[in-house]
């Protein structure tokens, strides 16, 4: 069993992360089973009217957890303001997912966490990777992997699993981005992450189309019949079960839901619709196929209600919680 | 106050539609006020064990109602075996359609309710139109109408109501379709019958984006920058409140729904996939911008189950009560 404490990353300093961290470990003090180690400036998480405890290293985390919230303390070059980031610190919130990074791969934490982060500050201090997913899986490339590599962004809310072949790119440039090696390696990773760290041993994967009625024959667009059915039927000769492309608006009510542990999803609104509709303020994203487990919120910074109490902790409790339980599930494997 | 019958066009013979009517019947038959008159062939619903009262004209639906199903008998001129579509009925149904449509503009229903029908029968038997909507809208465009013509696509479900801007198109076509002057005739027709058929005063529209996060501001995407935003801002000239395009996947939770009446959509699955999330099997098709009120069930003939008996009237009977207030809004109106 994975009882160790996660590494959560405390993310952009001027936006929700230190409140939603305070309101988190608030609500989870109380459960000596689930801890985390916060990587991060101590005084932010002590300017939200918690205890804080800081501490040399995630083992100490546990002990510590009751009375307070368990930090790495790794200090700002510059002051943070609610709603102002500041370039002067984005190098040390990157060190942060580093870190965190590096403790995870050392087996010290079981999992990373990671709190927002705004890319406008990362990139005016040089930062060149698209966000978070891109950079840890850098940051992982040289670790060993059984199995195929991600990142796979995977979206949950509720019981529905949601995993992206594109993320963010415009729609005029999804229709070819969808090729066959793209579904089928993103498929892959999914069906494999349902195994490894999921332990579903044998998962039912949906895989949605891209036009309206899947295409209708070929009626509305022939992507259904030139990649995607091509792709589900390789995918099924190497034994993963996944449906042939479905209309994707049959997909997502409850009954559909039952039907299948995961759904391979086309572009970013055709799952992020769904699992934002399902649970506006609990979903969490997570990162499928690399050598960690890393999950996060799936929102964003927060700028304009930073500092003002008004931020939710739903969505970074439940990628807590999640975090945890792929964790056992990885190390239960 | 319309308390006229609504005419309901029996659509496919081969589908489900005799069946859902059927069902709809019996859930309807002990409220008075809300009569329909059935078009179609009389036999159909005989067959479905239900008490049919064949009447001469629309006026005496209503006095039948309690005893059995008011049918304009109009028979077929071949046997329709469920599941088996045949082409030699398929006039026949759109003559339903055509006559519903002329009871409805004559004053004598209140409202046309289409029954689902099958493209490639109609296609056969010569039918030269996309589908019901574009018919309908032939049929009544010489009929005189104040206002902005449609038709819009609009479907609800629950407390959603979500206008089409483009409707049938594959994705990869989508991005050009969307010009500012389409945008603009749907939520000019949308804003009218936001007034006009569901008695708001000041209707609140919101505009969803075409990109992830609504393109970031430039960076995924310059369709809401370039076509969108310029739209709204034209719309809100005009006096209709709408909003800038927003992040599709942040308006269709329950918190979200609340702060507008409509949300104008851009692409078949952005308005179907929050719709039949959130209500399965009661999603009503309803069309806008034209001299009739007309409403349909938002799913298809079901040949696969038709015949069974496991058919669900739910969408038919919302589409039935939705048709029924919405052409006592017009009258009040």
């Amino acid at each position: 069993m994975a009882r160790g404490p996660l590494a959560l990353s405390l993310g952009e300093p001027s936006g929700v992360g230190p409140e939603i961290v305070a309101k988190a470990w608030r609500a989870l003090s109380a459960d000596p089973s689930l801890t985390f180690a916060v990587i991060g400036d101590a005084s932010l998480i002590e300017a939200q009217d918690v205890p804080v405890r800081s501490i040399p290293g995630p083992a100490e985390a546990r002990d510590v957890f009751g009375q307070g919230v368990p930090v790495l303390h790794r200090p700002l070059p510059a002051p943070a303001a609610p709603g102002r980031p500041d370039a002067a610190n984005a190098l040390s919130v990157a060190d942060w997912i580093e870190e965190g990074v590096a403790l995870t791969l050392a087996g010290e934490t079981t999992a990373l966490v990671t709190a927002p982060i705004a890319k406008a500050p990362l990139y005016a201090a040089g930062f060149r990777f698209p966000g978070h997913t891109e950079f840890i899986a850098e940051l992982t490339a040289d670790a060993p992997y059984a199995g195929t590599r991600g990142p796979v962004m995977m979206l949950t809310a509720a019981d529905l699993r949601a995993g992206l072949v594109t993320i963010h790119a415009p729609v005029a440039d999804v229709p070819q981005l969808i090729t066959a090696e793209r579904v089928r390696r993103t498929a892959r990773v999914m069906h494999e992450a349902m195994k490894r760290d999921f332990g579903i041993a044998t998962p039912r994967l949906a895989l949605a189309g891209l036009n309206p009625h899947a295409g209708e024959g070929g009626a509305i667009g022939l992507e259904e019949i030139e990649v995607l059915r091509p792709a589900a039927q390789a995918l099924r000769a190497e034994g993963i079960e996944i449906t042939d492309p479905l209309p994707a608006d049959t997909l997502f009510h409850p009954d559909a839901r039952r039907g299948y542990d995961a759904v391979v999803c086309l572009y970013h609104d055709q799952a992020l619709i769904p699992v934002k509709t399902i649970d506006f303020w609990g979903g969490v994203n997570v990162t499928l196929g690399l050598p960690i487990v890393r999950t996060s919120p799936d929102h964003g910074v927060g700028f304009d209600i930073a500092g003002r109490g008004k931020a939710r902790p739903d969505s970074l409790i439940a990628a807590i919680r999640l975090a945890a339980a792929m964790a056992e599930g990885r190390a239960a494997a």
